[in-house]
């Protein structure tokens, strides 16, 4: 056990269940000096939920944040910060039959022989995307400490089901647009087929996946601690352990199975001075190193494991085969809401490399 | 810095440059009492080496094992395992250029700026596939330790460029033909294709991509330390740093995107009294849990970036535009050798996973 | 950055300061299957409190424990307890001088060197004795866990001043005895003896140290990890870092320097079959391994460092030398509250140790 | 398992047995850029031995260490740097006998207990001071580091027996002077009397202990990392794992406890502009951070375990009672090979806070 922490020196600790009391963060390692306040975590969460509610589930998660420590007269001081959000609304009901007849797609069954069956199985308990809020949180810490540096993450939704984005955005284009749409698409026309896909999705009661992709814009070459501590790899950890992530890539990703090594490879030219690549199939790491190029790394979200279709599953308690059709509320798409995890779970490995290789110091300003 | 161990129980240390006297690992964790010599490694060592000479470098690689410690009367002690293999027969003339000219694809270039220029740049020096001898070395004690819980970790070429196996082998097919091909391919036909379009590239002065599937049996369910130590997660860590590896996917992968949730859920039958899942889209893991069902994980590999090809680089101490043709010797397809690396990374994350879960014992049985 | 955490398999992670909101702990890693409430930990935090009012500061801190998360249906769950004490209570005022005249024999002055002034210095904020807090709600938790294995964790005052309980109490002299007096002290006479040097002292507007000795009962032999994760080494570090001590001893302790090696070792026997040691000058540990015999160790406190004498100091703004009288409410001798504190600190230690060696298993028992 | 590492930014990673093949280390976070060579390191290894061979074990230990990686063209690369040193002339013969037979205050029982009797027996294994030459070879890179900050780590012997060096050196007689005496003590004249005790203990068969002081110079105030990596608990705990270690304490130490918060406390005062204090009782650490005066810190050595007195014991196979006369060779008194073994440990647990204060940069200078 105790897997519940994440980095090595921005170290975010993660508690809470989906039906619980709380779900909360404890951030050990942020330097000291910056300030903070509950408005710039509050931004985040919000973030969260996607504007348009036929897209999302009827739960309203009007979640306020808390910080309980690390904070004085409005600055970081150095010491953990501790941050909470209660959990409302939560109807738990709907989730007693989950006990015995666990869901497919979800971590029910494998749960339940881990834990003994102690664990808290309403609404998937710690296994629920409820649980990113932590991410979230954690997430809006590491932004804030990353803005005087020029180091920005952006996500974006890539594909919903078989509708996809092709053109390749600008970066001022993601920044503006894509949390201007309900499915975090920043391209309007592509963000409307996609609402549509999700709509029909949820009208056959059944749910649908899609792809997001990440840029993080503004960080320096030869981040990263190869080789176990590789920026590429504890990205892809970070992704694979956002719930529904079954897949990631970086730059060319999968192509480049396909690719001849003189298409692959980034020559490099110089350009006013400055060293830079003619492509970017690398997607900006090079031996678990940052290139000094934008990392660019995509995820594939599976479609949500919550559908209201019957599907076969077995009872536990009496070891035989029984239906279930999934009660309570969930969403149609988890892509939208995933877009700012995506963007916090990577800002977080981001903020911890840049401290590891000294790029953020641990005091950020002498005190006025 | 400091990020050259893996693992939480089972932990593995690496050290070691391509062209430095030595390649090495310890391992601390490794479980009291299990029988282990130099025989057992050499093994995994020498299915690093393809059979056919065509498709691989002109560097002949007899690595030779020595165990250093942790051994005693022919059975580990719980004490840590060092392991070295020399290197031999390195030529590092070839080498001296690229300390100003970094080869595209390589971490040359944020190698120098991350080290100052202090790094053992010949032959990517750690950069090198040919550090991954450290993870075969101790893929070996993994493996062994595995032995007595049925466990098993199976690897395979899947695709070389274009050349698929579609084809989906039994697991018995994969455990006897992996390694009967030179390619890793335990598809005869496929391999022949395979081999020939790496044959094809090198004739280019190219190289050539790939897929590899990774296949483990026999892990139980419940296994992995969710949220942040979920099981996937730290398979698609120890992959992503595996050298040429830029995706990772897990069961239906990529494809998750466009699938409807009733067709991607893997449903729950009893079947003899066991619970098993219809299906594997989940690759075997919900909720970073192991679901009992195989774990199924693909790695795309792209093509090696050392090719004789002329391209474009930079000089970094004149800072100006220049040409590279990389000599020295290297391989036109890394597929072949990444096979077992893939095989062993996968294990060595298995083995800290039991360990943690209780599944393996601290000491393996009691002495005679 | 990032030390807030202790323990490899039951992690304990504090946070929150003196005169913050709350006091924290986050604890990754308890086994499953464990009954737990609010009651339980309620009863450790109120052995803080001793009952004489004229040995403890004026601060009555009448602490109420919320626990957040990790505990379902009156058990643990395996996911992360959180719990948190709000502060009541404070009165900041008196504080605000320290900003600039740092206390002697406090962490004031280091502590804004390292953060640059941004630190949370009100009553020492978190480096008060106060976040001890934290230590006590974990080890209730730690205490709970070892009752079904028979391991018990016995702290002491041992001396106050030049008080010193010479007489070696029974253990379950100890046991009945400790919470039995205000200062923590198993021999009433000593007790009363320690009482009048603690309120001498507090009349000269001074204070006073002492040692407090613990013993861990029922842990069998070979816990712990050598070389480097040693059971004492990881003992003598909780206790170190217990605010206000200053030296650790196992065993015979500092004796030893005097002492030959016929007649410190601890010669063993046999006894009902069973295998004992005739003396435990060891303290309980050999080699980093528990021997099976109780372990033993003492701690030396100082006297608490605020005092009201005036004493020299510096103004840190103005750079000049300066005068200071402690205002605010302090112990005159904090080894009375530290007493449960060390038993917390020992016993967070003897948890992690037994569960990494396996005597722990990582679910209790089979859900009913 | 797995507690073979110490230190989170200067990872120090033991290997090796005292009858093994090799005794070996790895250093993980060293900074690229310093230079470095064997014979820094040799240097280290000589003094383990000290000059006068009546004092000393018949076992002449000519260590040579050889780098296997990490140093490039005389300079530290930033990768890991593994060292080993070969075991040579072991007589393994004389140790059979404690495969049944546990030597009184060694870990030979509980070893056995917890290994299942896997653990190399041979003169200690891994629990013999042999091992402590990792240590050495480790506390040898970070000396080096240390030189350019003007920081430096002064080890002497203090007290053996009842011969206790009461006299405070200067700084500059313990540098001079520590090395020039057998004993490792600055003052000639303890010097001599505590080598007569030495051979004495011999004489009879028998044994001696002694205390070992241990001042670090030039460290600035701030460094240290609250609350559980707090640089005081992390010196304790470095020193408890030094083999034959029963005590640690600082400054004062456990004339704390008769001490009153007035004489205690350490007052402030200007000097030429600087911050000092008037007294160093707390040893040169407040709060678990530094305090800018020197770190001083005391080590309890207990005498040798090994003596050729015959002692009680138990048959382990047989298990009835049993009579023990140690063979082998051995030192009468640890104390004087303990001395460079304290001053590398005290280092590197100095050189990782330094790192993770960011005090020491990751990369040392420019490369020419």
């Amino acid at each position: 056990m105790a897997g519940n922490s994440i980095g090595k020196e921005f170290v975010v600790t993660s508690f809470g269940e989906s039906h619980g009391k709380y779900v909360g963060v404890v951030i050990d390692g942020c330097p000291a000096g910056m300030a903070l306040s509950e408005k710039d975590i509050q931004l985040e969460l919000e973030r969260r939920i996607p504007p348009q509610p036929q897209i999302i589930s009827e739960r309203i998660e009007k979640d306020k944040v808390e910080i309980l420590s690390g904070v004085f007269n409005g600055f970081t001081t150095g010491a953990p910060i501790a941050m909470i959000v209660p959990n409302r609304e939560a109807d738990s009901s709907a989730y007693e039959v989950i006990k015995d007849l666990p869901r497919p797609g979800h971590a029910d069954y494998p749960a339940r022989v881990r834990y003994g069956g102690f664990n808290d199985y309403r609404g998937g308990g710690r296994f629920s995307g409820r649980v990113t809020v932590a991410l979230i949180m954690a997430g809006g810490v590491a932004k804030k400490l990353l803005n005087p540096f020029n180091v920005d993450v952006l996500a974006y939704t890539k594909a919903i089901g078989n509708v996809i984005m092709n053109k390749v955005p600008s970066h001022e284009e993601i920044r503006k647009g894509r949390y201007a749409t309900s499915v975090r698409c920043p391209d309007s026309k592509c963000a409307k087929a996609m609402q549509e896909a999700i709509v029909n999705a949820r009208k056959e009661g059944d749910s649908i996946g899609g792809v997001i992709e990440c840029i993080a814009l503004g960080v320096p070459a030869g981040v990263g601690e190869p080789l176990f501590d590789a920026f590429d790899a504890d990205i892809a950890k970070v992704l694979m352990l956002v719930p529904a992530v079954k897949g990631v890539e970086f730059g060319a990703g999968f192509a480049v199975a396909e690719l001849k090594g003189s298409e692959n490879n980034d020559a490099y030219q110089m350009k006013n001075g400055k060293i830079l690549a003619l492509t970017n199939n690398a997607g900006g790491i090079l031996g678990g190193l940052s290139s000094g190029m934008p990392i660019v790394v995509r995820a594939a979200v599976k479609p949500t494991s919550s559908i209201s279709k019957e599907q076969r599953t077995v009872n536990l308690s009496e070891m035989r085969d029984a239906k279930i059709k999934v009660g309570g509320r969930h969403d149609p798409c988890v892509v939208p809401k995933a877009v700012p995890v995506v963007e916090s779970a990577v800002t977080i490995i981001l903020v911890d490399h840049l401290i590891r290789a000294g790029f953020i110091p641990k005091v950020l300003k002498e005190h006025e």
